[in-house]
């Protein structure tokens, strides 16, 4: 590991929000709309540094602004826009922006994604006479591209994840629990500063750290939108690690999320106690050579859907497609993913997504197989697109460890 | 602490199954509705047993039909319902439906507190002559009332925190800071078996297992509805536990969530390295002369409002008015809320919430006094409501400790 940099700023710092803005309504006046009305709290913190409760209201040639509903005073602490007004009740919203000079938008963008459908309709209401849109995607796609600002957060998130699977070795016992193990991480995570909660965008997509399975478990397909699963405690969260025990000669992936200053790294690391059924060996060799291959094919101006379909190729070449990215319903469509503030984050590398790829998108790539007899084995990085190709934000040793 | 008895089913029971249905079928026919269809992970789980993602058609007078999405063989080993079938797209819930002999509904339910806007209108889209409701209500109205087996189960999220009361002497040392803290009590709890996540139902709301603040942190505002806040590790996550380094004869207020079969429980309680400062001493023992007169006159019958007012004149009484539950935008107008597979269930118990008190309601009181000098000092205990009155949940001994 290189030695740290002093920390970057925690606030969002007025560059950021000044360049985010100015992208975000450039899209804004090529769809033809007059702005958008955000609150979800993510969105509220990208586009603003703040993310007490209130609106943004973002038009596509004016200054934003921003309404506070709870904590007007933190809300300008955090925020470096100018424009920051105190809000009572959402019916204000129209009267306070023609207070303020802003004209009323024909067309108003909503983040119809994540905005509750009652949220929606009460909205509705106080906009009678705008032509409601979704944004979601608009916003997504804006956020896609990480500054030079967000991928230093994110390789701070990354160097927490090296740090711990350093810390592997002396945690992992036979006989522990998956969740034990995990409560261990995690607390190493938290004295690193890591915020613990991991944000998803998705509608009942939840993550709790990441996965960490082994055996047999790490074969069973959850609820999530995942290649790994697992039984998790029980019906009421049934993914990741459980009760189940950790036993030596078994594969055991860790797959976790860092999180600095609100931005993630996802990594995938493999272990053992003791030395691993060949069949593990052998499909730990397969994805590194997969990741090898799309390493050095994954360049500026490749369409996310043919590295995709370069790893599919290539695990069947190396004779593993019926096993490759998940089993029966955990089969997932996809070799990696888009993460920033949001683990679910665009581009989407997989079957159903053709953008070509392009500087500055960061996401992470993680081929995985799915052993019938023997659960996960996989490896993940989060890599950043240069002009060059990809480079791993995250940097922790890629040997299977045999403990 | 009693000693344990072995650990209820980790599936939901077919008679609670039976009993919620039932009961919530009874609400729609009072409503007038036909049916409704759910997809929020944790109603699918109330109302069928399984989070596996689908959707659940439940109608006012026949059998519900559970909709698989994704993984339709975990649904059936974890529901005992007895219709389940997969489905593909969310196109062909009307013609699915009608092959199973289930009449079309004229007025349909949806969850339109936590539906994305985007759900909906594809719904709306869907079901093209029905007439749309939003039943979050009524769905709440029918979780409000636990079961002696959901009881059971926060029993056991509660006795994990008597637990982790009686560790803290053992980790909390002057100098450490308070995400450290917390990442040592989050990682005791997961030995205990924790699912980690934490869910809560508003909007925006997140929680990660709770707050642990020190000294003044305690009352900062967050973007949390909630009478405490903290820093946060920044901006980015702005609640709880942050980098700030825990000090001798501060404050320290533990409030923290712990979590058995999805459910939860709610304790808060309070420390100090050395003799904290004498208006802390001071708030402690009127915050417990709050919850003592509020332990004795929360029967059944009592509307939730009067529980809040009663607590409001006690403060009064003890010369706290105005610190009590918040100060300044982090003041709220309740004493408590319902909690279960969510933190922010019903009822509330505050200031527009006239429901009576009923056998069967499990909440949480949290008096709790904001001191602009020392932060944060209160008192939280989650109750059930029986015939006799409140019976607290969480056992933990409820001195302020000082180490």
């Amino acid at each position: 590991m290189e030695p740290e940099n002093p920390s970057p700023p925690l606030f969002v710092p007025s560059s950021e929000i000044e360049n985010r803005l100015s992208r975000f309504q450039d899209l804004l006046i090529q769809e033809g709309l007059d702005g958008v009305l955000l609150c979800q709290n993510v969105d509220l913190l990208y586009f603003s540094g703040t993310m007490q409760p209130g609106y943004l209201y973002l038009p596509a040639q004016e200054e934003p602004v921003f309404l506070a509903r709870k904590n007007l005073e933190r809300a300008m602490e955090e925020s470096s826009l100018t424009n920051i007004v105190a809000l009572s009740s959402s019916k204000e919203i129209p009267t306070l922006l023609t207070e303020r000079d802003v004209s009323p938008p024909q067309t108003l963008g909503l983040e119809m994604d994540v905005l509750p459908a009652a949220n929606y309709l009460q909205l509705k209401n106080i906009f009678k006479k705008t032509r409601l849109l979704n944004v979601s995607f608009l916003i997504r796609k804006c956020r896609m591209f990480k500054s030079p600002w967000e991928i230093e957060n994110m390789t701070r998130a990354a160097r927490m994840l090296h740090k711990m699977v350093l810390e592997v070795p002396r945690l992992l016992r036979p006989g522990m629990t998956e969740i034990e193990l995990a409560g261990q991480l995690e607390a190493f995570l938290r004295r690193e500063g890591h915020q613990g909660y991991i944000r998803t965008r998705g509608f009942n997509q939840e993550m709790f750290y990441g996965h960490i399975l082994s055996g047999l478990e790490g074969g069973k397909s959850s609820y999530l939108d995942s290649p790994s699963g697992g039984a998790g405690v029980g019906p009421a969260f049934s993914q990741g690690a459980g009760k189940k025990l950790i036993r030596a000669h078994e594969a055991i992936s860790i797959d976790f999320v860092g999180c600095h200053n609100g931005y993630l790294a996802d990594q995938t690391r493999m272990f053992s106690l003791g030395e691993p059924p060949a069949p593990v060996k052998e499909a730990y060799l397969a994805v590194q050579e997969i990741q090898q291959s799309l390493r050095i094919k994954t360049l500026p101006g490749i369409p996310c859907d043919q590295v995709y379909f370069w790893a599919l190729e290539e695990a069947d070449r190396l004779g593993y497609l019926t096993h490759f990215m998940g089993l029966g319903p955990s089969l997932v469509r996809y070799i990696g993913h888009g993460l920033g503030l949001e683990l679910d984050e665009l581009p989407v590398i997989g079957q159903r997504f053709d953008w070509p790829l392009e500087t500055g998108m960061v996401f992470a790539l993680e081929p995985k197989m799915v052993l019938p007899e023997h659960g996960l084995v996989g490896i993940e990085n989060t890599y950043q697109m240069t002009e060059q190709g990809i480079i791993p934000i995250t940097t922790a040793p890629e040997n299977f460890q045999i403990l």
